[in-house]
């Protein structure tokens, strides 16, 4: 049955909006709809210039016989900015201070809308680079992980800090946990990583860096490479930093337990500001 | 700026995507696109159709003063059932069974776009429940829920199996774990769950059902209330269940470790196909 120009812009907005990162050729949809291929590129056009008028993404076009479209998720940079404001409103409550000058942020995470707004921005922030894979470590990076993984449309592995029975053979390696200075281990299934895989490590919170530096060092027992490292955020003020580069979305610049003093500023995420739409 | 037609399609399209099960005021959008309720509410006929025709959810019409459109999201009747089939086939491989009758799952579940399939399957199932929150236990469970949580746009609480310090105060309860017959301690952030909240529980596999089970005693601590329990993938065999009322995906209804067999049959869901779209 052909569908009308109305339906198809209903239709496509659905499926590129499901499927980022995916190289759709034209033919995909004209058969779908049974319309001219010269139909479908104004359905395009129309939508490219929405989602970006929105700050929804965008839509690049790879020309030749193997070409098609491919919708990039990403995030406007007022958008970015608003979301950002918001969170560091939420964050920077006194109530909020744990022992050891951790950050009650269970809530926050524990958002799917939340998570998804910042699972875009850092899509954004990424968007160029070549990624095959999502890496973090459970529990708390899980949920912004797969968020992230969901728009720029690769898989997660998750990294344990057990050894839990279902995961089959594992690899694992000792790490320092930069804060406490204690050893741990952390733990990933073998099946999950090929050599040469790209990988993205995301975590929810950083101090010294050493669970991201143990993630680091875990990628070369796979023989994969770091593509990039995203942490929601960051605790300044620890001595000296494990890891050198990577994007933070706020800093937690002061926490004073005993006076219940709080300070939640911008990270270094704006530095990609160019990745992100003009809207 | 007045936006045309087709810009309103596409920008409404996305808008209801992002904002499953929430009442949106027509003169959100009249005053969003400068345009008449009427011309709106031909927009909403045209959207509605198309996502119904397509499997993707429905838009219903609240009247009143207080009213306006809510997208509920949905999966059709005969995605449910490819969807199923495609995961039974890549799970009932003798190559995925580990020591104790588990399953390895973690590449399927590692995949955004497989679990954000089956978390359509089980927000369309539990469509019609009254559902304040999503709860899982750690680690597996986690995208599921979340998941399920983003198409039910409601907050996801993690019960963990260990008591970290960033979780604030915290309750805890004992269970026995069903199939090793271990007794175990999960434990739940004391802010997480207000008193009166409906809770839907969601597992990535159930045995005898212990874990579960646990997840609904601690429901008690907290004075909330059971909405509905969904498992992606339930284990025959075992003597007496544990749970009682649930809904599952998929049901592993043999396991032979030493002879490498393994059979996938249906789980119980499709008694619930009117929840499903019939397309």
């Amino acid at each position: 049955m052909k569908v009308r120009r109305s339906g198809r812009l209903v239709d496509m907005t659905h499926y590129l909006l499901q499927h980022p990162h995916k190289l759709v050729p034209l033919t995909f949809f004209s058969e779908r709809f049974l319309s001219a291929k010269s139909s479908i590129s104004e359905d395009l056009t129309i939508i490219k210039e929405q989602f970006e008028h929105q700050g929804i993404g965008t839509i690049v076009t790879v020309p030749g016989a193997a070409g098609g479209v491919k919708f990039i998720s990403k995030m406007g940079k007022q958008e970015a900015e608003s979301v950002e404001a918001e969170l560091k409103e939420m964050l920077a409550v006194p109530e909020r201070i744990l022992p050891g000058g951790y950050l009650y942020m269970t809530d926050i995470l524990g958002n799917p809308q939340y998570v998804n707004q910042i699972g875009r921005l850092f899509a954004s922030v990424f968007s160029d680079n070549a990624i095959d894979v999502v890496m973090t470590i459970a529990t708390k990076g899980i949920p912004l992980a797969y968020a992230i993984a969901t728009h720029l449309n690769v898989p997660v592995v998750v990294v344990r800090n057990d050894n839990r029975v279902t995961e089959g053979s594992t690899v694992s390696i000792n790490y320092v946990s930069g804060s406490s200075k204690r050893i741990r281990t952390m733990t990933l299934a073998r099946r999950s990583l090929s050599p040469g895989t790209n990988v993205l490590i995301i975590d929810d919170f950083m101090k010294a860096g050493g669970t991201i530096n143990g993630m680091i060092n875990l990628l070369d027992e796979f023989q994969a490479t770091l593509a990039g490292i995203g942490v929601f955020v960051e605790s300044e003020g620890t001595e000296e930093r494990l890891v050198e580069k990577y994007i933070s979305m706020l800093k937690l610049s002061h926490v004073n337990e005993r006076e219940k003093q709080i300070q939640i500023v911008s990270g270094n995420y704006m530095e990609e500001k160019n990745k992100f739409l003009k809207t």
